[in-house]
């Protein structure tokens, strides 16, 4: 955890990472609820607005799109990654160096760790070379940390976040992405035990307006200094309109009723 | 995904490219039904023929003849491959660099990636070496994507085929080569997941020319750019003749039954 | 090991390391019964106390701290580590570079070898690059020889930890961390087997100040150097009095009642 | 497979290897027939013959002999091979990199590769290392081709001799090594496989005269360059006399009862 | 092997090698018979007796103690080495690198090979690392060729300890270091197949002066160059009385008796 490396990806300490690497690890059933967004430059296009601090993809996007968003969007490259038709312990495959991610634009690179799973050390040691490798070409380093394996019960226990949370600062990431622990002060002993690095929660599987915001402004509340959100953008009908409604909650800390009244009134 | 990537191995945007790795891939068991073809220079000479916009090989056969053909024919160097003595999950070899595959003169390189496989994930890692060794050669990537492996029931499923797509733009492929899913409508929501990266069908085995050009002609009207074809080629008794009737159906947007004439009249 | 190579992470030939990677090695568990030092900031004061040699850290907190803390506090770097979700063999992934090390500024590098695990051989490799990579850059290597392992029944007792020191010295380690074995006269013949390496004791889980100093000064009475400790310092209700304490016992070589006093004398 | 790579180790497009890999392979019961074939001076000097347009040996005693021979000898470094003490999957250790063997004045690499075994991927990249660093040396490359593993049944067959030789071509290699299929038909059969690289049959277990010349002519009859044996000339009493019989088959298409004769009036 | 390559640590072509790596190999047990000999000082001294021609330690220690001795003693750097808390198949972690070995002033490098384990092609490949960068460094290289593993029922016959001396000529090793295979006549067979390399007998568990001798002078007999000895001499109470014995055996062809009658005289 580098003091002010994530800079470039957030805006007064605040940020929105838009996530789109489900193509990737979910495939197109992740596009069903709203077919147009299985296309890249929808989301591009989505990442101009004001709200969002970074856009992740994998490699093969960034190389696409990228080169004409890049005085628009700051670029979150995510180096590794798997395809859900993978059926083995949780592991990822690392897609994209560091050294290529910077050749591309990059301002930050994202990293999954399992904790827990039979390949944790493996992806630990690919995140070290990411790591430093990010570190050479003064990018941020966002860590996905995700305890997950045969050998990990309850994946979405507070402890187990916790734990999620400080790895991400032991092992040199600016952000860490965890889910959200179900509760403020759950989120709030999360972001004690990442101390100086940020934390963003999750956006996770689809929930109804009010249910997901009041989620993050908890997160926000207990210290979280944004959300890195994908589904719950993108699957809805009108993906800028929740947008308008996370920006307020997250960087006008805004509750959730006063955060849709505002995207309502943006309509 | 880089735009124009490919340019070098299409021509107005489609392509037909010879596939010709089976020595490799099945063996001499698929030179038997014209066996002339087991006669690499056979098939260097078809390559020529106007309608094939590149021609795959391995390491071995691109040493023994491009040298005398490379004024005439686009080289693409397929870098991995395994025989099918091999018994275990799919796999497959890294049989050249990208590296060695510029100094030989290729175009374009190609990969394998059995996702799904419980060797995914590394071929996945070997992809990328492949791809960023491509980029600093300015070779274009093909991607072979054949979701398989012993947890993959239905790898033929549109599904499957269409999350194969999607891998190859994902991680950073110019043209994905995928199994026709079994009708047009299928293959368009194939060519949509790989967005702007080119999808090719692979030929695959040998069927009558009605059948096998209305499966190429339903491709094309889906919006894949062309085709990876060997053995509905070279184990006919006229292997130009169905170029002929490919280039009609690819090229000129023929129906079959106009390509099968135009082939007819050529002769 | 290389004679006076630790002469940056000691004093007068003693030393006492304070270890802080418990957040990897153990999660946010070990600082309950002292919330305040989950707050890394909290331990790298602590580390200014002028008991402390140096202070032992993942790369993450010494990114984050080390820049204010460079002039008052050595950097003992620990460069593998794993989470206590890791369910299999012990094994420890290598976080850090001795390069990256250097960089950070650091005086010493840490490294953990489970002698008798079914990766041992793999940590002893990584072992080697870290310690050739530590010479490279002028800084001492610190061996945490800790056989563990399906087949190591006891790994507790004085005959495997005499041992574990004797690999600290055969591999190459200038400073070698072993448990305490029991006994003074066990301890003796630990650091008898790592000739002129030092052997330092480690601090182990909290017990009672009398306890605790009663062995540390037996194990300074046997010949070793000091002492690396975590949990018997920052899980106390005052980790300054304890380190007071501490300091006359490895320094003054004061026996534990006196050294109760002069800690008591300090408040 | 390179044009004319082959040329320093044939003469007038024919080959005969000494092969002498056996002190590894088989270890020393393969010099129990002729005790003086353990001294490898006994066959660098038989190396010397006319007949022998290379000697194929394990990097050792390349270091040790090679220099007082380089002169009338051309040497192909085997380069990677394993001891009979091995009870896993057929597999092969690299024992020598192409650059060390270009060290050692080498005109030639020998590779094996045991296609259908477990290990046949490992052992293809294996052999791309070796063959793209024989061809930055300008050295030929020479494929011991013999599919072998748990998964095969048959490896003798004409189909599998006729696949291996075929897995040469493709993968790289200059001249192909592979067992006599049985009969000269199949042996033809391989040899069309094989395309532009040479075919050489691998000498095997002794036989009587007769029927080893008579399997060497049908081989040559077949389109086969040549022969790479061991134990058929070392293991008989008159090692020179069957060389000049091999050289009458091979550079001067004699029938085996000319061969013979012509070996006799040479004594 | 390369002839000359083993001057360094010989002398009239013979070789005495005090081998101490018993630290890593069997832990403290080793120093019992004789306590003052875990003191690595003691035996560094032992080494400068006129007999020993060179000594095999460990990396660390070379690291402390060898700049005090480097005028009078030659090193043999063993590069690989485990200790036997290891349960699993026979393998041996590379310890050292050739490059770090040449900066210490090592005159040769040691590396054990068990051939027939399960790990012996892994061990292959990296005594070939070794073997490659003692040349660049001008070492010597000294195999302990010890076929050992699952496999293998009988490893101290003279067939397997036979195999194992042509295993390090083949592989490139210039001395061998092998078991004494119970007889002068089977330690002949093996130095036969070993050809110009030299091979010594190793010391083995500690028996009687004259049952030791015995076999030593059987192996020099035989043709052996020397002995790789280590608690046959420092297992007993008189260190240099051994030494003076060994040196009348295998410098001066003296029989046991009188090699022992000489060594009471020097007293």
């Amino acid at each position: 955890m580098l003091p002010h490396a994530a800079d470039d990806i957030s805006r007064d300490g605040k940020s929105l990472i838009l996530a789109y690497d489900h193509g990737l690890e979910h495939g197109p059933v992740d596009f069903e609820p709203n077919p147009d967004t299985a296309d890249p430059e929808r989301i591009f296009e989505l990442a101009t607005h004001e709200a969002v601090t970074s856009l992740a993809v994998q490699k093969g996007l960034a190389e696409a799109y990228y080169p004409d968003y890049e005085d628009e969007v700051n670029l979150l490259l995510k180096l590794n990654g798997t395809s859900n038709l993978w059926m083995g312990e949780p592991n990822s495959a690392v897609n994209c160096t560091a050294e290529y991610a910077a050749g591309l634009g990059a301002d930050a690179v994202g990293f999954t760790i399992y904790g827990g799973s039979n390949h944790e050390i493996e992806m630990a040691e690919e995140f070290r070379e990411a790591q430093e490798g990010a570190r050479e070409h003064d990018m941020a380093v966002v860590m996905w940390s995700y305890p997950r394996g045969q050998g990990l019960r309850n994946d979405g226990s507070p402890d187990v976040i916790s734990y999620g949370a400080r790895l991400g600062l032991e092992l040199g990431a600016d952000v860490v992405k965890v889910k959200y622990p179900g509760s403020a002060e759950a989120m709030g002993d999360a972001v004690e035990m990442a101390g100086p690095a940020d934390v963003v929660m999750s956006g996770g599987t689809m929930r109804d307006d009010k249910a997901f915001l009041r989620n993050v402004s908890n997160a926000i509340d207990a210290g979280a200094t944004g959300i890195a959100v994908g589904r719950n953008v993108f699957q809805r009908d009108e993906p800028e309109r929740i947008l308008d409604a996370l920006e307020a909650v997250i960087f006008q800390e805004a509750d959730p009723a006063e955060a849709l009244a505002i995207a309502e009134s943006d309509d």
